[in-house]
């Protein structure tokens, strides 16, 4: 079995002075990984021909695939052009097809109207040495240089456009120039339990596994998702030889099983709802929409989900869910009492089939010695049932509204799951 | 001026296979940045012992401080510490201080019952040639080392622990044992106008600046930030030589400009609504409770923000916002009319000054004709007046519901900075 690496390499200051996250090489890594390419290293330089130019000569040294992504916008700041010109011995011509492309942008789709900027103009133009890869969703387009029998693409750094070019150009040149080994992923989501349990439990299995096999741990936010990833020369071989490994794997982890996929729980919840044709909504205070806002990424969301009450002033909770105002005033938002009355307010209000409401402390302030930051009550239910269950994050503001919404939603995927149907 | 160089490395073999997005580097290249230390390259590797070797005596050579993330999970794939161990040649050992914090983290923050896993003990082992840097947050410790004058930060790669490490010990150490340059930011952060035509309108003024002045371009979702960085010896000369530049730079961006600060929009808006001691709420369609996570993610925005109606389903905006059948049933939902009295039935149900409404196609379904995807109206408005806008997105969905929560929050700045004072 041949491996097959790749580099990427992500160009731009914005990235060492950590004003940009660098979301693209996870997605590359990912597009990479499964048609069956390690990716042995990333690397992030500044917008410096030195720099760049070293890290080229170092990467494709020990890779076969090198991935650039960035430094490829209209502003002055931008160097990876003339540099890869000059590293692929060629002079920049102007490119009549990429001019067209960018002059219809500018026109049809930004709207803009007299004449390109000089600097736009500029995009059009590429080294004689690449071959273009077309970029519909924006003016800079990708290339794809050859050297030393390695493959080299240059991709724009906006997320948006470099995921359409990975997808659209990148994998499909790969997987037609590369003879790539067979590589079967299996990711088991699970909800509710720590990642050293679930290591310990294991532990013995994990150490039996083959060579070609191995497994990877993703905790996330409550979540830990475990990836068994089989290499080998035969996609039939390697499917026989995991399939014992995966039947062990679902055993030790029935108990948090979320699904045998790597969803995100909020298209697991709408997959549930489609197949048994059902409605839900969200009554969310400390939560403040997040809730909504994950169901609502998901596209065709707007089938099962009929939207949401943000309650973040108590007096919302009175005047739109309905919440008592002796309740609030009795034993506070964050309570049993609040989130069970908010949680019927917005099955009935909204007229859905089931519903999830959360209200709790998420911090920095707020919190008190009864009371503390973290302190969430989350209740779900349909119309005739609502439970409300206590939990306590421990976090920072951001991871836990994070916490507490996947928390939620996992809570409402059991319920839904579990509760006896009903008219 | 002496420069300090820094790298990032960051460890795992799910930063390579895409499966977590490094988040880590940003943050830790944005802190250094601050006090002055360029960050000129930032590395991920495997969980593979040559790989880091190479790569910690490539970045050691050529920087003064090497930051580690990664690695120290209490899983079976962690290869970080023992490799550490080696590398700096020590041997590891129990530290009574960090296992006592690791059990009473286990009992009374994870409030898990039964003796802690081997796994979780062995947390406890550091090196005997490192400097233990206490992690509040987590089980696994920071440490510290040195090496040939150059200086090592090993950190978890949990982003809230790793954060909490950099500003509480490594930011402060470095501080007292370098002797940095010193650096001035001055960010302007402009919304509605695009980074290549605000790049033609100072390219000459660009091109004059200084060589220890550097601008960078940050352009995301409809905003584009420009930050000014000047390096030098003495913070007062820099002040004065920077002074007339960022007078300059502000004339040229002063009809887009937001905040002279680098704040998110919503930031911005509630210091504006403290400010004016005035309350909001939001009426969200398409942008499904966005809007209302970006608010609520800012501590203390219940002094301003009352909340939002999700009103993703048709009926919740008749039921619950008070829209008329009629408007939707004749012009549909994405338009003028709709959003106007989604905007209107907010301010009045929720009881606020200022509200913002949205409705829109996001993709990648739904859209015709007359209202292709990426068609968005918002409406803004307070007791008295109401106004809306159309907007064409041409993004795929996820975009698409950035660029209109970025959008609306600006038009409703906007509104409230603009709109005359009333009862």
């Amino acid at each position: 079995m041949k491996n097959v690496n790749a580099s990427i390499i992500t160009i731009g200051d914005e990235l060492l002075i950590g004003q940009t996250i660098d979301s693209n090489s996870a997605f590359i890594g990912k597009e990479l990984n499964k048609i069956g390419i390690w990716v042995r290293h990333r690397v992030a330089v500044g917008d410096d021909w030195n720099e760049i130019w070293h890290v080229l000569d170092e990467e494709s040294e020990k890779s076969d695939v090198i991935i650039i992504t960035g430094g490829l916008g209209p502003t002055a700041d931008d160097i990876t052009k003339p540099l890869l010109c000059k590293y692929f011995s060629g002079k920049l011509v102007m490119n009549e097809q990429v001019l067209q492309h960018i002059k219809y942008l500018f026109e049809k789709v930004f709207h803009r109207t007299g004449p390109l900027a000089e600097r736009n103009i500029k995009q059009a133009e590429v080294p004689d040495t690449c071959t273009v890869l077309h970029n519909p969703r924006g003016t800079a387009p990708g290339m794809k240089f050859e050297k030393n029998n390695k493959i080299f693409f240059s991709l724009p750094g906006v997320p948006y456009e470099m995921k359409g070019l990975m997808i659209e150009e990148v994998i499909p040149v790969l997987k037609e120039h590369l003879t790539l080994p067979a590589i079967i992923h299996k990711t088991f989501f699970t909800v509710g339990q720590g990642e050293s349990v679930i290591a310990d439990k294991i532990k013995n299995w994990e150490e039996s596994l083959p060579e070609n096999i191995k497994l990877a741990y993703l905790p996330a936010f409550g979540m830990v998702k475990l990836r068994l990833t089989a290499k080998g020369d035969d996609t039939i071989d390697l499917e026989n030889q995991l399939a014992p490994y995966i039947n062990t794997l679902r055993e030790f982890v029935k108990d948090y099983l979320v699904a045998e996929e790597d969803l995100p729980l909020e298209v697991v919840i709408g997959k549930i709802l489609k197949e048994k044709n059902k409605t839900m909504a969200t009554a969310e205070s400390c939560t403040g929409g997040y809730i909504a806002h994950l169901i609502t990424s998901v596209p065709g969301s707007s089938q099962y989900y009929k939207g949401s009450v943000v309650s973040y002033a108590n007096e919302v909770k009175e005047n739109i869910l309905g919440v008592n105002h002796e309740t609030l005033r009795s034993v506070g938002a964050v309570s049993k009492e609040t989130v069970l009355e908010m949680v019927k307010g917005v099955i009935e209000k909204l007229n859905v089939d089931y519903a999830v409401a959360t209200s709790g402390i998420m911090g920095p302030d707020g919190g008190s010695t009864e009371k503390p930051v973290g302190t969430v009550w989350i209740a779900v239910g349909h119309k005739t049932k609502t439970i409300a269950k206590q939990f306590h994050f421990r976090f920072e503001r951001e991871r836990n509204i994070e916490q507490t919404a996947t928390t939620a939603l996992n809570v409402l995927r059991k319920f839904i799951l579990t509760s006896e149907s009903f008219a």
